[in-house]
């Protein structure tokens, strides 16, 4: 989310209920989601924590200490019998943007700091993670009880925000004539994706939102009715192959299918394609976490703005679908090419389901719907410091839905909505068109 | 509405449907609008008419020419026997976004044309007036038929600019340390409002958007179901007495309430009250287009930005009312503080009528919803040049309703979506409050 | 001068030092200086008076109102017996700089101002002329020698406006695609300059800056030695066709010759020419203050940055002259195209003189040197508001010596600095060549 | 200097003519130099490398390697038997100007590359180093005639970079709230410095420039001849103490003794003190290489603009002097507060010599001029690409003399020429008063 913050949860139980007690549960998914992180890290040289390619994004070192701020301030401050900063610094300069706990250096300024080290942040993380993991081991269940709720929102916050050092990293490498590699050279051949289908469903009043159980943020509810006209919605993202039509057709030079904001983009930024993508020797290449690859027309077209999403769905004859079309549709096993499958890429779409259902739903690219990221009926923010800016980003924002070839898979939900400006190509953003029935 | 220009109508007869034939009721409408935007312009001098103080305001000759440019190349261009230009570049020149139409002159270069002169302008416009005047007398009922749409369509065109000249020459002449006076001074004693009731409406599917019959604008349309929870709107739009509470209460100085966007704005801009407020001697006046006047604590408040209705609406412990709302309570007769009073402000709240009804839903001020500007389900753009850009500002923006004090009477209906960027505060645009049941 | 406002004069005697009387002297010369600005408006519609087409030019009613207001400041409040302000609000209006006498209109925002109308501000101007007159008539020949040098300062001061009114009334008219034109149209052939000389000076220790006796501004002294090394100047500015040569051979799209502040201007502001060129049809044209004309190569080449003037000296093996050396070569008679020909544009150069002179040093073009706008040795600042920013501008601007076809004849000296930014192209702007001997 | 790289030398001889052969001298001087930019990154963390503060400075790592390039491109390159560039990259990575060697990135990007790291340029370094060594190893006489000017140039150059490592790594520690120390701490108890004195010089005509022999940039010369009057200067710089009087005395918050420009600076940037002083508890500190610090009474004034140097001296009733005075001053011996004490700070100034000379002309602070950076007379850029920028430059900065604090001792002459755009701030700049007599 563009904020690099969740709103805070309405949380019920911790993600992982199958262990042996609800202490031990936590401590496991605590372990897990920590370890990922670093894990992501492994690779990367002390110079790659500190670069900010860009106001919106992050350094590297910045989410790690971000994250691990978090907990220290509303896990450990809290409930440690005897608390004491590890720095008296970092709550100003890692805090994102919650006043209600102090003021914070500036956003565009993160890249700035070339202290503390990223030896030193990842010391920071040990410590918190030793104190974490010592005050779940003390902890009786009804301290248990009120840590979990915390505990289980800071993990989501760290998904988060493993979601966006990546992108963040991806824009940064971008910048560098020598076009760092992240992770190894994928080798697909180029391929042709199944033709698109579409599939209907018929009008109706539809419940929208997350209900009891589970964990979800606060802007997933509450769980309402709306009534839904009939319609029909794609079986597959769009391609590369569908966009390279678009682009061969003059979308980036006509301003027929834009919206008035997106053909303004367009013309002041220069836009001529996808973000990341160039022509190398005549044909279109992209620049990836594995370096600068060739254009494969079956894969789902990613890092589109929301007015490029839009204009292609007009000059498709489609349009985007709302949030609540892609619930309604999303009723399906949430299943994809999250980051748990280190591709970091979109995937090429499969064949289509027997069963008819939408397929990639989740996963490969976050999908633009044509809903603007408003409250739901009867949305009242929580309480306290990390309910301080629920509704906060609730205006000039387009909602994503599904997650992407980023996003951990045990952090999607099919109510989950993610937000951006509609200027934002960072993100593995696409579409998946849809049509009034 | 912000681009000052309207999209295109689905029109089924003229405004004026009293008359003794169509093609005479066509004529006295045109007339009537016609004079109206030329008797705005009665008591300016030659140099009024050229300025601009901002990009997304227009001199008053440009508003005047734009205009009529509408007619002439709508109206006389396809349907007078023998066309001939006016001027050979004034299509350049007036044109504002028809793309399909040719080049223009950039938008916020406005302000630099010394000539046409004002003269010349108005010269224009008698020599339109009297072709299409000819074109009407010498019509057959056929020919009117298929003008009839059109020209209704551009005298709807017509009405807005009026609003848009009174907005933006009141800005152009606060800009002027003399401050200049358009109107004649008001002197309504300081009163004080009617309390702010309640009123209750259940939930149900509701028929939202512009049905069969009359003029409207396509994006009123298609008229569809939505279901609406039950909620509670007030009696009347919130007064300036409410507002200088807020203000007292440190309502820009905090930004708990403030959407992020909108508290980036207070910052950066400097805001500290609304739009031409003024402390003179430690209490607060407003520039008005009758000169610098006391802030009356009865009159609706006006000149607000959505962020700093919406910041209101929080610290009252309210919200925005949505469009579903709005129009819902807004099936009450159309009579308010309209243009055609000439009072060109805000006027005190009445007392609340017997009925119960809401007050004030129609003129006196706009009232922000919380609704993004988007397109209704399955509206569909018109075909050619007016139709070109049906759907381009559906995106960043929120829809306004009722009309203000310098909207024309005849231009308003319930179902009349006005809309501007979350950070315009130069139209008469205030709040009312809504609450769920 | 940048600044739109001169440096405090060291006053000695009139300009009209051959009439009957001191006091029927200055009577005359205020007459004749006052009657030249009202005259230049002569073909002017009301509209031409507000346009302010950048924040460095202003508006032709500012200019209007600005040297009135000198007069009233300087020359009225001090010696009317009693003294009223035409209006209390005109020199917040209408001050330029002299923090000493109040804050101002911020200077980009001039053009936001309908009212006064012109009509008002020439009202303005014959109720100072009025007053002033009234007061020399009735001043003692003690009164006289007071009010002589403030008031020849504001006659000179009035002068360099006559000359700023033309250069920023071209500007706003080039912004109009109508491209109005100012003055009748220029009928010459094109012609062929007449070959460049070289013409030697020997060094020696020269005197540079004004010396006792007349009229000049603070910054042309004190009179001062120089050591000036020997040079060679060229007999006549560059010419239209030599600057031509420059262009076709990649003048602006390669770095070689330029400064490195010259170059990325070049590339930022997008040079291909000077100021107002145009391609039309495949030949250039410019635009002058009597509309569209063909580029005559025998002209001398106007409209140039310090950075375009330079790079073209160093192109043609040569350099800008110092002020000393063209202070050297400035011995001859004052003779040339000045404002008083009613031509406003620079007209071809004559054949070399058979006295071996350098031809065209005054008129036709401002002639960039090399030297920087500094204070000459000893330099002090005058006393009072008038001497308040004797040296402010005396950073970052480079000399212009010779004044041009839009300076008044009677305003120019040898010794005359005029300065500005060196990216600065809208002054009648040329070079001439020099070389080391 | 502001480019951050010099102009081309006219190179007599080697820095160490001592040592017992030419080439050995070269070997000696270049390893010397060499090692002492290594050592001044013995303390850092390699994240210190990557950070680039302001478009103006740049990251240390690109001084390692930009200095370690113009040796590889203009000493291997022409003169190694086989030459293969260390990376194909890394001249478009590490040049900064020399358009005539190939396109470079935006300077203002130099901050995002991660990649190559600190250690990889290290080995750069090492490797080039190695072959640098070989090639005066292997060189017959005839090849170090030949080798020895460019070598030398580059020796200067890399010294500059020394300099401009440290002001630029000071800027970006001072964005880190954590405030961190390149160095230990200063121990000075605050002093007082020795009173002003004024120093005569009687007029006359100056030798100026650089003469025959040792090694000089082109811009300090030709050796010219200048009239200089008689003048007055001061016996040290300007203290903080005096400084500190400055501001009490409304220096910053009242117009009158700034030009227009430099108050123009003080009004947008909100400048209220010198760079890096900040009021803590109610009095100042000043960021320094060791940490924040007392600000000293006694120590010369530093981190000023031209404009606030210009400005102190209007106050002080003085002005700046002029190149041609401070070099017929600063014929004493080069001797100070120089990089190579270890100390990178000013020191408070020295009693008076008893004979009569002026104090600290030498390292502690340049001092701005009042002159501007142009030719002197008779100038000529050399020949190929490293004197492709030559005179570029010379436009919109002012010189500045006599090293400072953080310039390498056997780097100064006193015609040595800095020079900077009159803002600047974040070298160690200061300023010397001066009168004329």
């Amino acid at each position: 989310m563009s904020r690099s913050t969740p709103p805070p949860a309405a949380v019920d139980d911790p993600p992982c209920p199958q262990s042996s007690s609800p202490a031990e549960a936590l401590a496991i998914a605590y372990r897990g989601v920590r370890q990922a992180s670093a894990a992501l890290c492994d690779r990367l040289e002390p110079e790659d924590f500190v670069v900010q390619s860009m106001p919106e994004a992050s350094p590297v070192k910045w989410h790690l200490a971000h994250t691990t701020w978090f907990f220290e301030e509303f896990v450990l401050a809290p409930h440690e019998p005897v608390f004491r900063p590890f720095h008296p610094q970092f709550a100003f300069l890692f805090n994102s943007y919650y006043n209600a706990v102090g003021a914070r250096i500036s956003r565009d300024r993160r890249g700035m700091l070339t202290r503390p080290t990223a030896r030193q942040v990842l010391s920071y993380r040990e410590q918190v993670d030793s104190r974490v993991e010592e005050l779940l081991r003390a902890a009786d269940p009804e301290a248990i009880r009120r840590i979990a709720p915390i505990l289980t929102l800071g993990l989501n916050h760290e998904q988060q925000h493993q979601e966006l050092l990546l992108t963040d990293l991806k824009h940064a490498f971008w910048h560098n004539p020598l076009r760092p590699a992240f992770a190894d050279r994928l080798s697909d051949p180029p391929s042709e994706a199944p033709p698109l289908r579409w599939i209907s469903y018929p009008e109706g009043i539809r419940w929208i939102g997350h209900a009891e159980g589970g964990f979800s943020y606060d802007n997933e509810g509450p769980r309402h009715r709306q009534f839904v006209p009939a319609f029909r919605i794609a079986s597959r993202p769009v391609t590369n192959g569908e966009f390279l039509e678009f682009i061969a057709d003059g979308g980036y030079s006509r301003p027929n299918h834009w919206l008035s904001d997106g053909w303004a983009a367009v013309q002041q930024l220069g836009w001529e394609a996808p973000l990341y993508w160039e022509r190398v020797d005549g044909s279109w290449c992209t620049f990836t976490l594995a370096g600068m690859l060739p254009v494969n027309p079956a894969e789902p077209v990613c890092h589109l703005s929301y007015y490029e999403a839009d204009a292609f769905a007009r000059w498709a004859g489609a349009r985007l679908p709302t949030e609540a079309e892609w619930e309604t549709a999303a009723d399906v096993a949430i299943a994809g090419n999250f980051a748990d499958s280190g591709r970091f890429h979109p995937a090429p779409a499969p064949s289509l389901a027997p069963n008819d259902e939408p397929a990639q739903l989740f996963g490969d690219v976050w999908e633009w719907t044509a809903s603007a990221y408003l409250p739901y009926p009867g949305f009242r923010p929580s309480a306290g410091a990390v309910g301080e800016y629920n509704g906060k980003f609730m205006c000039n924002q387009h909602v994503l839905r599904g997650g992407s070839c980023a996003t951990p898979a045990s952090h999607m939900r099919p109510t989950y909505r993610n937000f951006f400006h509609p200027d934002a190509r960072w993100q593995f953003s696409g579409l998946r068109l849809c049509r009034d029935a």
